[in-house]
């Protein structure tokens, strides 16, 4: 039995539409950021970095989205959500999913957690200011050289494409045109689609 | 046959050291960052990302060292180098190794490589200040919830050892005291102590 720790709105998606393509048995535990429950001591004590997702399984906790994916792919083989028996191809959606957490989430995460990064107020807006371009920047490169099509990696859908369509969903918050970027957009109409995708966006507006 | 593509001083070396603990055979090209070879046509057409490390393999380019990591662990399975037929340990080795490169890394690029999030250089001298303390903290989690001992991952040498190694270099240069870590500092200490770390320092002073 798995319980994914996640909040709305943030990476934590991935994971939850991950579980449901998996057809895992798992339970949503909802932390409530407004209440900054992510930093109390009873949350911290499960997952000391005070961020989502954490998902606890009968060995423990894990963490990190990249991670968690590759755990539940690993996990329900059936499902044949990652290419784990080729260490390249394995290796490949490995780094798609990699660059969505260290460049686009963190160029992201420069818009609200400024602090992560700064001290002063001046900067954290200046950060704030170049949000548009940094994080549009990472786009160009899935758009243009990174994404496959029709899928993230190419013809079968893969743990990469619920993480593409979790962080697509932060384009225009961050002030970028998702006009701009037609394969991405394509992909999201395609996720949307999908029965696994309907039931969790269900479950996250209730 | 594996080419890497990696500069002296980067986080490159990490995959460098797992290539020799896999007795794999391979080829270092040492890509010229004064001369902004990492930005050159012929570097961008085999690495569109401008970065290093990038590894040629027969099937194709793979970049992203956390990727890059597992590929090794997985194409030389002898070497025991991630424990990969249990999911939840490798998702284990795979989050240690994400908090390295998107929350560590990333912390100490801001003092370098302000640009990639600002556009201003009084925002970037702001992230420069922020250093000490962001790549403080996250010394901090590291050496106090996430290293097992005496290995990152507890009794057996994995691909977390050679990229804790590698980053635990850069910790004077972001103004940190490596004495506030002991763990670590023992870590680097017994990873000097490897013939095959020793063998690509010797390659790289060279």
């Amino acid at each position: 039995m798995i319980t994914l720790y996640t909040a709305p709105g943030t990476c934590g998606l991935a994971s939850h539409i991950a579980l449901e393509d998996a057809g895992a048995e798992y339970t949503i535990v909802k932390i409530d950021f407004k209440a900054r429950q992510q930093s109390s001591p009873d949350y911290l004590k499960l997952n000391p970095k005070g961020r989502v997702p954490a998902m606890v399984t009968d060995r423990g906790i894990l963490t990190e989205t990249p991670a968690l994916l590759a755990y539940i792919a690993q996990s329900f083989p059936a499902a044949n959500l990652a290419p784990q028996h080729d260490p390249y191809a394995f290796a490949r959606a490995q780094a798609f999913n990699q660059y969505l957490c260290t460049s686009l989430h963190v160029a992201h995460a420069h818009r609200m957690r400024g602090h992560r990064w700064a001290d002063d107020e001046a900067t954290i807006e200046g950060m704030r200011r170049a949000v548009p371009r940094t994080v549009g920047e990472c786009w160009d490169a899935i758009e243009h050289t990174m994404f496959a099509g029709p899928w993230a990696m190419g013809d079968d859908y893969t743990i990469c494409d619920p993480y593409l369509f979790t962080l697509a969903q932060w384009m225009e918050a961050d002030s970028i045109d998702p006009a701009r970027f037609p394969k991405i957009a394509d992909h999201t109409r395609r996720m949307l689609e999908r029965a696994s995708v309907r039931k969790v966006l269900a479950a996250n507006a209730g």
